[in-house]
């Protein structure tokens, strides 16, 4: 086999440990030298292979790449940007054989959740379709936890013990206010589809940690009757409630429940703030004096504070990414496989892509409680070993010291040029 | 002197180390046992006082109370309630002696801001006035850094800390993200009147770490097409911008810029969200897409991540006020007096209470940059430190293990109730 060079590429939305799987991708690159040549990114991901845009990651010492591990978001940029169907687009796939060939790469590594793992799925067709020959390997990651048949996506984890960790210490916080001030906190998470992220509020309270907490799942049709009688009932036990609301819970008619409240100045729906819907909601009709915080991009930046299994899994998926390559795969996406939950154990398994792409892995139903405001114990056996350790970068002067990479580019080898779709 | 017990409360918003001075306290308080009995809780503040209603402290264990010191908000529950003047309301003061020589108080410890300040100030008085002996001693605690004579706050440093790490994830988040998504984001802090959080977020840009940071301080009258030709600027050389902006901003009619905004669905002004209405303007005049979050109570409880600094100054004001109650002070506070910037010193000062009531130290204008959206080198010099080190938290199985005490009450001893006034 002729030494070929690898493309590495992130996408979608970044997370906390996104980098760590590129980490993971570069450092066992490096370590087989004899067979993979180059590792070049793609400034913001597969953009960068559409447009000759390749960062030559050669050019960063050891130690930045090691730095990549412990430093949020996307290093070399992130894109979205969905390939369309080769026939469809064939164009497209022709300018990506065209700069692959110019710069032989040979392996194909996209980092990413649901959409990437179709455009890596399209690669690897178009890769036999028009036979260029080229292995693309998927590398999993998305805060919302919705790929299928992996245990669980990396970066999920991270956002978990953020949003398990930033609810309970509000829900202290408002504990400590109820008696004469607030009384109610609500806090938005991501996730548009799936609640994952939203149960991960649920683990702020434990056996040995009771508060009063609602979930509003967007699996779970939105119901003011029942939700506003859920939270007078936690009010009059505790004194105070903590409501954890997903960004992706619906209205009864089907639309999302941010786009019934706010508007701007000139009566234009405001999106993306359920939390003060939900908290004007409780204001009006049981009169409680609340606060809201929509926790945004904080959340799947966070890796001040990010989950140790969550980063180790992240930099074990980029590192068998390689690995499958090297062994001839192709078409396929590691996968975390949980062996045991107590203790909690897990290797690296393997999904055919075809099976991954444009499959949305939702919430169990038994993962939620009867009412449809809570976690049950299943889930809680299930989340509860993803935020587990603790995985803390190195500070200076009382800051995060995250890397920036230099990027250099690689010489730009076409003449032509190509206009991205818009 | 007869062995008094003594009387601690938390007053007003609480913070990520407040309970660390309430640990400060009563472990200086048991090392005294001579001179200091018992240490009774005010549940809920100074309320707990006027309805006798009081913690007894010595039920808890040393580990107990050792965990105090990492455990964000308040332990016996906080107030937002001011007493009013001695002229004014004599019941209220005639009521906390009743309460105190019922339970032979001696001591009074208030932990809070300003307007704490001004109560603890007026149980001095009302001690020489009433002629009830009585030690008060104000131990400082706000997020809004605006107490005077004390060089900084305990409870700022960790909010300083929160946001400037905050601010620099996000913005590598966006910076991933803005090729084909999100160019701005915009994170909204506390400070209704000083700008002291949101220069934090100022922090998160340094001479190792080049990010494009527009800040709104509340002390600058906002000009919208100024800020919107900033954010051009940025935008241009960067490709991305983040924004900090106070919750205190104002616009040029002095009405709370969060107020011009957003309504809900029947028109009502939409308090507590400045973030997107200032990101609607981003959107509707520049047409950048954009994202923005809501920190609220998460900045202010963010114990995972406090500031050693802050940690360690809320313990040793915590300790001094009772160190200088023994040493027969009242009507005074301890302070933090900077004796170097490098490397950083400090020190526990005194001032005096009627020079802290009631008076709100805003920024030095020195402090803010000539086109008033950053911070200068002499504001970096004086935060920096207070953000220093960190002090996490003990963790089990992936959350912070943060105490949730007994709060054991004392027996009443009066017969009598009291109304609280409304």
């Amino acid at each position: 086999m002729a030494k070929k060079n690898a493309f590495y590429a992130q996408s979608g939305g970044v997370t906390a440990v996104i980098n760590a799987s590129a980490c993971g991708v570069i450092e066992t690159a490096r370590k087989h030298k004899d067979k993979i040549g180059k590792v070049y990114a793609g400034r913001n991901g597969i953009i960068g292979a559409l447009t000759e845009d390749l960062i030559d990651t050669s050019k960063e010492s050891a130690k930045a790449i090691a730095a990549l591990r412990y430093t949020p978001a996307g290093a070399f940029g992130s894109c979205r940007y969905k390939l369309k169907g080769l026939d469809t687009n064939k164009a497209e796939y022709e300018r990506l054989i065209e700069v692959f060939e110019a710069h032989n790469i040979g392996y194909f590594f996209y980092n990413g959740g649901g959409d990437s793992a179709d455009t890596c799925l399209k690669i690897s067709q178009m890769s036999q379709t028009l036979g260029y020959p080229m292995q693309a390997i998927h590398v999993p990651k998305t805060v919302d936890n919705d790929l299928p048949i992996t245990d669980n996506c990396p970066g999920f984890g991270s956002v978990a013990k953020y949003i398990a960790i930033s609810t309970r210490e509000a829900s202290f916080d408002v504990a400590s206010m109820a008696k004469t001030s607030t009384k109610v906190f609500v806090i938005e998470v991501m996730g548009r589809h799936a609640g994952w992220i939203a149960a991960a509020g649920g683990m702020a309270a434990g056996k040995d940690c009771d508060l009063p907490i609602i979930i509003l799942f967007p699996e779970v049709q939105f119901d003011q009757q029942k939700f506003l009688a859920a939270v007078e009932k936690k009010y009059k036990k505790y004194g105070y409630v903590s409501v954890v609301v997903s960004e992706g819970v619906r209205a009864p008619d089907g639309t999302f429940l941010a786009e019934t409240g706010l508007r701007d100045a000139f009566g234009h729906a405001q999106l993306g703030g359920v939390a003060p819907v939900v908290a004007n909601m409780i204001k009006d009709n049981l009169g409680l004096k609340y606060h809201w915080a929509v926790a945004d991009y904080l959340q799947r930046a966070a890796r001040h504070i990010a989950s140790r299994t969550d980063v180790d899994q992240a930099y074990a998926t980029g590192k068998a990414a390689v690995q499958f390559a090297l062994k001839g795969h192709n078409s396929v996406m590691p996968t975390v496989e949980r062996v045991s939950n107590k203790p909690y154990k897990w290797k690296v398994g393997m999904a055919a892509l075809d099976k991954v792409a444009n499959v949305e892995k939702m919430m169990p139903k038994e993962f939620i409680t009867k009412d449809g405001f809570g976690i049950t114990e299943k889930c809680r056996t299930y989340l509860a070993p993803l935020m587990k350790g603790e995985d803390y970068p190195p500070y200076k002067d009382g800051l995060p010291q995250y890397v920036v990479l230099k990027n250099v580019g690689v010489p730009k080898k076409l003449k032509s040029k190509f206009e991205l779709k818009k």
